[in-house]
Protein backbone atom coordinates (compact mmCIF):
# COMPACT_ATOMS: atom_id res chain seq x y z
CA UNK A 1 0.00 0.00 0.00
CA UNK A 2 1.48 3.53 -0.86
CA UNK A 3 2.24 5.84 1.67
CA UNK A 4 0.71 9.46 1.22
CA UNK A 5 2.24 12.55 3.13
CA UNK A 6 -0.39 15.43 3.54
CA UNK A 7 0.29 18.82 4.12
CA UNK A 8 -2.10 21.44 5.29
CA UNK A 9 -2.13 24.67 6.62
CA UNK A 10 -6.41 25.06 7.34
CA UNK A 11 -9.04 23.19 7.52
CA UNK A 12 -7.13 20.55 3.97
CA UNK A 13 -10.77 20.07 1.98
CA UNK A 14 -8.75 18.00 -0.49
CA UNK A 15 -7.35 15.89 2.25
CA UNK A 16 -10.71 14.76 3.13
CA UNK A 17 -11.84 14.23 -0.32
CA UNK A 18 -8.23 11.48 -0.69
CA UNK A 19 -9.16 10.08 2.77
CA UNK A 20 -13.38 9.84 1.51
CA UNK A 21 -12.04 7.95 -1.53
CA UNK A 22 -9.30 5.70 0.13
CA UNK A 23 -11.94 4.80 2.47
CA UNK A 24 -14.57 4.12 -0.27
CA UNK A 25 -11.83 1.97 -2.41
CA UNK A 26 -11.59 4.22 -4.74
CA UNK A 27 -7.68 5.29 -4.34
CA UNK A 28 -5.16 2.14 -3.21
CA UNK A 29 -3.30 3.95 -0.77
CA UNK A 30 -2.72 5.01 2.68
CA UNK A 31 -2.67 8.12 4.66
CA UNK A 32 0.72 7.73 6.68
CA UNK A 33 0.61 11.22 8.46
CA UNK A 34 -1.28 14.85 8.11
CA UNK A 35 1.36 17.67 9.07
CA UNK A 36 0.25 20.90 9.64
CA UNK A 37 2.69 23.48 10.12
CA UNK A 38 -0.14 25.79 12.01
CA UNK A 39 -1.14 24.08 15.22
CA UNK A 40 -4.55 25.48 14.98
CA UNK A 41 -5.58 24.43 11.53
CA UNK A 42 -8.97 22.14 11.67
CA UNK A 43 -7.38 19.43 9.33
CA UNK A 44 -5.62 18.08 12.22
CA UNK A 45 -8.33 17.61 14.45
CA UNK A 46 -10.44 16.28 11.03
CA UNK A 47 -7.62 13.78 10.67
CA UNK A 48 -7.56 12.52 14.57
CA UNK A 49 -11.09 11.92 14.07
CA UNK A 50 -11.33 9.69 11.62
CA UNK A 51 -8.07 7.70 13.16
CA UNK A 52 -5.20 9.53 11.06
CA UNK A 53 -2.19 10.18 12.75
CA UNK A 54 -2.12 13.95 12.33
CA UNK A 55 1.01 16.26 14.01
CA UNK A 56 1.74 19.88 13.71
CA UNK A 57 5.57 21.37 13.28
CA UNK A 58 4.65 24.45 13.34
CA UNK A 59 6.87 27.07 11.40
CA UNK A 60 6.35 30.22 12.64
CA UNK A 61 9.33 32.43 12.83
CA UNK A 62 11.55 29.70 11.10
CA UNK A 63 13.41 29.89 7.92
CA UNK A 64 12.29 27.94 4.77
CA UNK A 65 15.27 25.40 5.07
CA UNK A 66 15.57 24.46 8.89
CA UNK A 67 11.64 24.47 8.66
CA UNK A 68 12.18 22.08 6.33
CA UNK A 69 14.81 19.82 7.77
CA UNK A 70 11.65 19.13 10.46
CA UNK A 71 9.00 17.92 8.09
CA UNK A 72 11.48 16.28 6.13
CA UNK A 73 11.93 14.33 9.02
CA UNK A 74 8.51 14.23 9.92
CA UNK A 75 7.42 12.46 6.11
CA UNK A 76 10.43 10.15 6.62
CA UNK A 77 9.68 8.81 10.19
CA UNK A 78 6.42 7.81 8.43
CA UNK A 79 8.06 6.29 5.38
CA UNK A 80 5.88 8.62 3.16
CA UNK A 81 6.51 7.76 -0.52
CA UNK A 82 4.02 10.30 -2.00
CA UNK A 83 3.28 14.17 -0.27
CA UNK A 84 0.30 15.81 -1.36
CA UNK A 85 -0.24 19.25 -0.65
CA UNK A 86 -3.91 20.48 0.72
CA UNK A 87 -3.76 24.14 0.91
CA UNK A 88 -0.46 24.35 2.97
CA UNK A 89 0.41 27.60 2.27
CA UNK A 90 4.12 27.92 2.26
CA UNK A 91 6.51 27.46 -0.57
CA UNK A 92 9.13 23.99 0.05
CA UNK A 93 12.70 24.60 -0.29
CA UNK A 94 15.05 23.29 -2.69
CA UNK A 95 16.31 20.13 -0.66
CA UNK A 96 12.79 19.20 0.32
CA UNK A 97 12.22 18.56 -3.24
CA UNK A 98 15.37 17.03 -4.38
CA UNK A 99 14.28 14.72 -1.22
CA UNK A 100 11.10 13.89 -3.12
CA UNK A 101 11.83 14.21 -6.36
CA UNK A 102 8.56 14.54 -8.33
CA UNK A 103 6.79 13.26 -5.40
CA UNK A 104 5.24 16.46 -4.16
CA UNK A 105 1.88 17.38 -5.61
CA UNK A 106 -0.25 20.09 -5.34
CA UNK A 107 -4.02 21.17 -6.16
CA UNK A 108 -4.95 25.15 -7.38
CA UNK A 109 -8.06 26.40 -8.00
CA UNK A 110 -7.60 28.05 -11.72
CA UNK A 111 -6.56 26.41 -14.73
CA UNK A 112 -2.86 27.55 -14.34
CA UNK A 113 -0.90 29.33 -15.54
CA UNK A 114 -3.99 31.52 -15.06
CA UNK A 115 -4.29 32.72 -11.45
CA UNK A 116 -1.56 31.69 -9.40
CA UNK A 117 -1.38 32.56 -5.94
CA UNK A 118 -3.98 33.60 -3.38
CA UNK A 119 -7.87 34.11 -3.92
CA UNK A 120 -7.97 32.51 -7.58
CA UNK A 121 -11.34 32.50 -7.99
CA UNK A 122 -11.42 36.04 -6.96
CA UNK A 123 -9.00 36.67 -9.48
CA UNK A 124 -10.94 34.59 -12.27
CA UNK A 125 -14.15 36.65 -11.36
CA UNK A 126 -12.60 39.49 -11.32
CA UNK A 127 -10.82 39.38 -14.58
CA UNK A 128 -14.20 37.82 -16.39
CA UNK A 129 -12.71 34.65 -17.95
CA UNK A 130 -15.67 32.26 -18.60
CA UNK A 131 -14.43 29.11 -18.13
CA UNK A 132 -12.04 28.56 -14.75
CA UNK A 133 -11.29 24.89 -13.10
CA UNK A 134 -8.20 23.40 -10.83
CA UNK A 135 -5.07 22.31 -11.86
CA UNK A 136 -3.34 19.63 -9.92
CA UNK A 137 0.83 19.85 -10.91
CA UNK A 138 3.80 18.93 -9.25
CA UNK A 139 5.46 20.97 -6.92
CA UNK A 140 8.99 23.35 -7.91
CA UNK A 141 10.58 25.33 -5.88
CA UNK A 142 7.92 28.61 -7.71
CA UNK A 143 4.20 29.29 -7.02
CA UNK A 144 1.62 27.58 -8.49
CA UNK A 145 4.27 26.30 -11.12
CA UNK A 146 5.56 22.68 -12.25
CA UNK A 147 4.66 20.61 -14.62
CA UNK A 148 0.58 19.94 -14.94
CA UNK A 149 -0.58 16.31 -14.25
CA UNK A 150 -4.46 16.97 -14.96
CA UNK A 151 -6.63 19.83 -15.14
CA UNK A 152 -10.65 20.04 -15.07
CA UNK A 153 -12.62 22.66 -16.39
CA UNK A 154 -15.94 24.70 -14.77
CA UNK A 155 -17.92 27.24 -16.79
CA UNK A 156 -17.96 31.15 -14.82
CA UNK A 157 -22.05 31.88 -14.53
CA UNK A 158 -23.01 35.14 -15.36
CA UNK A 159 -24.34 35.45 -11.64
CA UNK A 160 -21.43 33.54 -10.02
CA UNK A 161 -20.07 34.76 -6.50
CA UNK A 162 -16.84 33.89 -5.32
CA UNK A 163 -18.76 30.82 -3.37
CA UNK A 164 -20.82 30.02 -5.94
CA UNK A 165 -17.72 29.36 -8.45
CA UNK A 166 -15.67 28.04 -5.40
CA UNK A 167 -17.95 25.48 -4.90
CA UNK A 168 -18.73 24.31 -8.28
CA UNK A 169 -14.52 23.97 -8.80
CA UNK A 170 -13.92 21.98 -5.66
CA UNK A 171 -15.99 19.55 -6.48
CA UNK A 172 -13.50 18.75 -9.59
CA UNK A 173 -11.01 19.58 -7.10
CA UNK A 174 -11.93 16.86 -5.01
CA UNK A 175 -12.17 14.55 -8.24
CA UNK A 176 -9.48 15.68 -9.58
CA UNK A 177 -6.97 15.15 -7.06
CA UNK A 178 -7.64 11.40 -6.10
CA UNK A 179 -6.98 10.86 -10.11
CA UNK A 180 -3.48 12.20 -10.25
CA UNK A 181 -2.45 10.58 -7.46
CA UNK A 182 -3.34 7.33 -8.71
CA UNK A 183 -1.30 8.33 -12.05
CA UNK A 184 1.04 9.07 -9.95
CA UNK A 185 1.02 6.26 -7.78
CA UNK A 186 0.82 3.55 -10.98
CA UNK A 187 3.61 5.86 -12.72
CA UNK A 188 1.37 6.31 -15.44
CA UNK A 189 3.37 8.88 -17.44
CA UNK A 190 6.36 10.39 -18.61
CA UNK A 191 7.91 13.63 -18.78
CA UNK A 192 8.85 15.79 -21.84
CA UNK A 193 10.24 19.41 -20.89
CA UNK A 194 7.38 20.39 -18.74
CA UNK A 195 4.48 18.36 -20.30
CA UNK A 196 3.14 15.36 -18.73
CA UNK A 197 2.12 12.82 -21.07
CA UNK A 198 -0.11 9.73 -19.82
CA UNK A 199 -0.49 6.25 -20.71
CA UNK B 1 -27.64 46.27 -41.72
CA UNK B 2 -24.44 46.82 -39.36
CA UNK B 3 -21.63 47.58 -41.09
CA UNK B 4 -18.24 45.70 -40.25
CA UNK B 5 -14.41 46.70 -40.72
CA UNK B 6 -12.43 43.82 -40.99
CA UNK B 7 -8.29 44.32 -40.17
CA UNK B 8 -6.01 41.88 -40.98
CA UNK B 9 -2.32 41.58 -41.44
CA UNK B 10 -2.36 37.73 -43.17
CA UNK B 11 -4.69 35.58 -44.48
CA UNK B 12 -7.49 36.45 -42.35
CA UNK B 13 -8.98 32.58 -41.53
CA UNK B 14 -11.46 34.25 -39.01
CA UNK B 15 -12.39 37.05 -41.39
CA UNK B 16 -13.78 34.27 -44.23
CA UNK B 17 -15.37 32.64 -41.18
CA UNK B 18 -17.46 36.02 -40.68
CA UNK B 19 -18.06 36.61 -44.25
CA UNK B 20 -19.62 32.87 -44.39
CA UNK B 21 -22.08 32.89 -41.62
CA UNK B 22 -22.94 36.20 -43.15
CA UNK B 23 -23.50 34.15 -46.61
CA UNK B 24 -25.41 32.05 -45.16
CA UNK B 25 -27.82 34.53 -43.10
CA UNK B 26 -26.17 32.97 -39.55
CA UNK B 27 -25.23 36.93 -38.80
CA UNK B 28 -27.18 39.81 -39.30
CA UNK B 29 -24.69 42.14 -41.12
CA UNK B 30 -22.16 43.17 -43.95
CA UNK B 31 -18.39 43.42 -44.36
CA UNK B 32 -18.14 47.33 -45.20
CA UNK B 33 -14.11 47.21 -45.88
CA UNK B 34 -11.48 44.47 -45.72
CA UNK B 35 -8.09 46.36 -44.42
CA UNK B 36 -4.66 45.07 -44.13
CA UNK B 37 -1.94 47.00 -42.88
CA UNK B 38 0.68 44.45 -45.68
CA UNK B 39 -0.15 45.22 -49.10
CA UNK B 40 0.56 41.54 -49.32
CA UNK B 41 -1.39 39.99 -47.40
CA UNK B 42 -3.81 36.94 -48.70
CA UNK B 43 -6.51 37.93 -46.76
CA UNK B 44 -6.95 41.03 -48.86
CA UNK B 45 -6.78 38.79 -52.51
CA UNK B 46 -9.57 36.68 -50.31
CA UNK B 47 -12.00 39.36 -49.49
CA UNK B 48 -11.69 41.04 -53.47
CA UNK B 49 -12.72 36.89 -54.79
CA UNK B 50 -15.37 37.16 -52.53
CA UNK B 51 -16.61 40.66 -54.03
CA UNK B 52 -15.91 42.52 -50.69
CA UNK B 53 -14.11 46.31 -50.81
CA UNK B 54 -10.80 45.18 -49.59
CA UNK B 55 -7.56 47.83 -49.19
CA UNK B 56 -4.22 47.93 -48.02
CA UNK B 57 -2.81 50.96 -46.14
CA UNK B 58 0.88 50.28 -45.11
CA UNK B 59 1.99 50.42 -42.33
CA UNK B 60 5.85 50.00 -42.72
CA UNK B 61 7.73 52.78 -41.50
CA UNK B 62 4.91 54.69 -39.76
CA UNK B 63 4.31 55.31 -36.18
CA UNK B 64 1.72 53.93 -34.34
CA UNK B 65 -0.90 56.75 -34.08
CA UNK B 66 -0.55 58.98 -37.49
CA UNK B 67 -0.80 55.43 -38.98
CA UNK B 68 -4.35 54.63 -37.03
CA UNK B 69 -5.44 58.27 -38.53
CA UNK B 70 -5.20 56.88 -41.81
CA UNK B 71 -6.38 53.77 -40.62
CA UNK B 72 -9.61 55.65 -39.00
CA UNK B 73 -9.97 57.44 -42.47
CA UNK B 74 -10.91 54.55 -44.02
CA UNK B 75 -13.07 53.36 -41.70
CA UNK B 76 -15.14 56.07 -41.15
CA UNK B 77 -15.20 56.63 -45.15
CA UNK B 78 -17.10 53.44 -45.14
CA UNK B 79 -19.23 54.18 -42.00
CA UNK B 80 -17.98 51.14 -40.07
CA UNK B 81 -20.00 50.49 -36.69
CA UNK B 82 -17.91 47.36 -35.65
CA UNK B 83 -14.44 46.97 -35.81
CA UNK B 84 -12.88 43.07 -36.03
CA UNK B 85 -9.41 42.26 -36.09
CA UNK B 86 -8.50 38.69 -37.58
CA UNK B 87 -5.01 38.60 -37.95
CA UNK B 88 -4.06 41.99 -36.88
CA UNK B 89 -0.32 42.20 -35.97
CA UNK B 90 -0.06 45.21 -34.58
CA UNK B 91 -1.50 47.22 -31.13
CA UNK B 92 -4.09 49.75 -31.60
CA UNK B 93 -3.32 53.27 -30.48
CA UNK B 94 -5.44 55.31 -27.84
CA UNK B 95 -6.94 57.34 -30.02
CA UNK B 96 -7.68 54.95 -32.39
CA UNK B 97 -9.70 53.43 -29.54
CA UNK B 98 -11.81 56.54 -28.81
CA UNK B 99 -12.82 56.76 -31.79
CA UNK B 100 -14.79 53.27 -31.69
CA UNK B 101 -15.06 53.22 -27.81
CA UNK B 102 -15.96 49.38 -27.47
CA UNK B 103 -16.44 49.08 -30.65
CA UNK B 104 -13.16 46.81 -31.80
CA UNK B 105 -13.12 43.03 -31.23
CA UNK B 106 -9.97 40.88 -31.29
CA UNK B 107 -10.22 36.14 -31.10
CA UNK B 108 -7.07 35.24 -29.46
CA UNK B 109 -6.25 31.60 -29.89
CA UNK B 110 -6.13 30.63 -25.71
CA UNK B 111 -7.88 30.78 -22.65
CA UNK B 112 -6.33 34.17 -21.88
CA UNK B 113 -4.94 35.62 -19.59
CA UNK B 114 -2.80 32.63 -20.40
CA UNK B 115 -0.37 32.20 -23.03
CA UNK B 116 -1.18 36.07 -24.63
CA UNK B 117 0.94 37.05 -27.53
CA UNK B 118 2.34 35.13 -30.62
CA UNK B 119 2.59 31.60 -30.84
CA UNK B 120 -0.38 30.77 -28.58
CA UNK B 121 -0.92 27.87 -29.55
CA UNK B 122 3.22 26.49 -29.29
CA UNK B 123 2.97 28.31 -25.33
CA UNK B 124 0.14 26.11 -24.46
CA UNK B 125 1.51 22.85 -25.43
CA UNK B 126 5.13 23.69 -24.35
CA UNK B 127 3.60 24.48 -20.87
CA UNK B 128 1.81 21.21 -20.73
CA UNK B 129 -1.50 22.68 -20.07
CA UNK B 130 -4.50 20.21 -20.28
CA UNK B 131 -6.66 22.52 -21.71
CA UNK B 132 -7.02 25.53 -24.31
CA UNK B 133 -8.97 27.27 -25.98
CA UNK B 134 -9.86 30.95 -27.63
CA UNK B 135 -10.91 33.97 -26.59
CA UNK B 136 -12.92 37.02 -28.03
CA UNK B 137 -12.36 40.09 -25.74
CA UNK B 138 -13.14 43.61 -26.50
CA UNK B 139 -9.53 45.36 -27.77
CA UNK B 140 -7.71 47.56 -25.42
CA UNK B 141 -4.45 49.26 -25.58
CA UNK B 142 -2.77 46.53 -24.47
CA UNK B 143 -2.14 42.90 -26.06
CA UNK B 144 -4.31 40.28 -26.29
CA UNK B 145 -5.91 42.10 -23.16
CA UNK B 146 -9.63 43.97 -22.71
CA UNK B 147 -12.69 42.77 -21.37
CA UNK B 148 -13.94 39.23 -22.31
CA UNK B 149 -17.03 38.51 -24.16
CA UNK B 150 -17.03 34.56 -24.80
CA UNK B 151 -14.57 31.85 -24.05
CA UNK B 152 -14.56 28.21 -26.11
CA UNK B 153 -12.81 25.29 -24.28
CA UNK B 154 -10.82 22.48 -26.42
CA UNK B 155 -8.90 20.04 -24.47
CA UNK B 156 -5.34 18.99 -25.30
CA UNK B 157 -4.44 15.58 -26.19
CA UNK B 158 -1.37 13.45 -25.30
CA UNK B 159 0.13 13.45 -28.92
CA UNK B 160 -0.82 17.07 -30.28
CA UNK B 161 1.02 19.00 -32.43
CA UNK B 162 1.12 22.78 -32.79
CA UNK B 163 -1.00 21.97 -35.87
CA UNK B 164 -3.63 19.80 -34.75
CA UNK B 165 -4.23 21.81 -31.71
CA UNK B 166 -4.41 24.88 -33.58
CA UNK B 167 -6.62 23.25 -36.02
CA UNK B 168 -9.20 22.32 -33.32
CA UNK B 169 -8.83 25.61 -31.43
CA UNK B 170 -9.26 27.15 -34.88
CA UNK B 171 -12.88 25.30 -35.66
CA UNK B 172 -14.34 27.03 -32.42
CA UNK B 173 -13.10 29.81 -33.21
CA UNK B 174 -14.62 30.34 -36.23
CA UNK B 175 -17.90 29.67 -34.41
CA UNK B 176 -17.25 31.80 -31.43
CA UNK B 177 -16.32 35.07 -33.51
CA UNK B 178 -19.76 35.14 -35.01
CA UNK B 179 -21.40 34.52 -32.10
CA UNK B 180 -19.79 37.65 -30.11
CA UNK B 181 -19.98 39.86 -33.18
CA UNK B 182 -24.16 38.70 -32.70
CA UNK B 183 -24.01 39.66 -28.98
CA UNK B 184 -21.95 43.50 -29.54
CA UNK B 185 -24.78 44.16 -32.81
CA UNK B 186 -27.43 43.21 -30.36
CA UNK B 187 -26.30 45.01 -27.43
CA UNK B 188 -26.95 42.47 -24.90
CA UNK B 189 -24.05 42.77 -22.48
CA UNK B 190 -23.03 44.93 -19.96
CA UNK B 191 -19.38 45.38 -18.82
CA UNK B 192 -19.22 45.68 -15.02
CA UNK B 193 -15.48 46.14 -13.87
CA UNK B 194 -13.82 44.10 -16.25
CA UNK B 195 -16.78 41.37 -16.75
CA UNK B 196 -19.11 41.15 -19.45
CA UNK B 197 -22.45 40.29 -18.22
CA UNK B 198 -24.35 39.05 -21.15
CA UNK B 199 -28.64 38.61 -20.98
Amino acid sequence: MKRLGILLSGRGSNFQAIADNIAAGRLDAEIAIVISNRPEAPGLEIARERGLPAISIPSKGLEREPYDRLLLAGLDERRVELVCLAGYMRLLSAAFLRAYPLRVLNIHPSLLPAFPGLDAQHQALEHGVKYSGCTVHFVDEHLDAGPILLQAVVPVLEDDTVESLSARILKEEHRTYTEAIRIVLEGRYRIEGRRVIRW
